[in-house]
């Protein structure tokens, strides 16, 4: 028959300082819209270099990783203060960072928090971090959890945003267009959550 | 006798996403060591632009104001968790660029606290942010106090770098180099607190 097949890639990028975890997940509408991981990995940073060099070297790499493989979209997590201020602190640097090359980049641009990925995957935001991986393994059919967790959580990331892309869009035009629909608040937990008929967990 | 006149030029940035402050600041080896604002303003961003373009356009604008000036030390407001945290958040993505964009630069990077700018300016970490802006004023020769906060304290940053260069390179040379000297902690802290005979406010 000789139907168009979309291939539709995303980046996630799961920011961190000392580890900053990617992966690349491409989506053909042709094969049952299947799922499949194209690269992932984890930029590394050393805590003894000076933090502008760390910074400056997620950013290249970053910004080299979006060159290559040109996403239509990335997905960052979207990170909240912790516990360890200083870890929080890194990481929204990181991200910033992330979000920043992505616009440089003009395409899609999308943040969740941890709890809107394993509501999307799992589908509740309560699953454990090990229900989460486990599913990324098997949605993109890989025989084992992609490790380091950094690579794992990434993957998630570019999963959920292709797995939520239908209601995402149906939220916007449902909505009377404010807010940003790339970036998903409480309209798109609420669907998510009406979807899969679970609670929003924390 | 036509000594050699070295000028230094500071950039300090108050990191923000809404506004964030900058101010260049030289000194003039031969004017008595005179400190002059040679340009000074605010980013500014639209709450209502997303998050990534507005952090694309903080990037961009530090840039360009990073090759046009040429600073040889880039000074950045060390941020913490506030009681805010949506705000601190978006201070740290935006204090990552400016620390990224002067790691491109290849020049010097500092971060200072809020504190330790009030400490090497006034005297005492304590002292009012009102105190602080009236030495900013008075220290750059300046008729009025430099509005908006924003830029003063932009400019604080720079003197603070300025004034306590001395400082921080006899603290580099008596430790045992371990550190980055650009990034002053604890040990300057007590050097400025040595040398002004003041104590470490909160």
């Amino acid at each position: 028959m000789g139907a168009t097949v979309e291939r539709v890639f995303v980046l996630g990028i799961d920011p961190g300082l000392s580890r900053c975890g990617y992966g690349l997940v491409g989506r053909d509408s042709g094969a049952g819209n299947r799922m499949r991981a194209w690269a992932a990995g984890v930029i590394e940073t050393d805590h003894r270099t000076p933090l502008p060099q760390r910074l400056w070297t997620v950013n290249q790499e970053l910004r080299t990783l979006m060159a290559e493989h040109r996403p239509q979209a990335v997905a960052v997590e979207r990170v909240f203060f912790q516990v360890n201020a200083r870890t929080a602190m890194s990481v929204g640097q990181a991200s910033g960072l992330a979000l920043c090359a992505a616009a440089e980049l003009g395409c899609e641009v999308a943040q969740y928090t941890s709890n809107e990925v394993k509501q999307a995957l799992v589908g509740y935001g309560g699953a454990t971090k090990e229900q989460m991986q486990q599913m990324v393994a098997r949605v993109l059919g890989l025989a084992e959890v992609p490790r380091p967790a950094d690579v794992a959580d990434a993957l998630a990331l570019a999963v959920c945003h292709l797995t939520t892309l239908p209601l995402r869009r149906a939220v916007a035009v449902a909505s009377d267009g404010d807010g940003d629909p790339g970036v998903p608040g409480a309209a798109l937990a609420a669907a998510i959550g009406r979807a899969t008929g679970a609670g929003a967990g924390r």
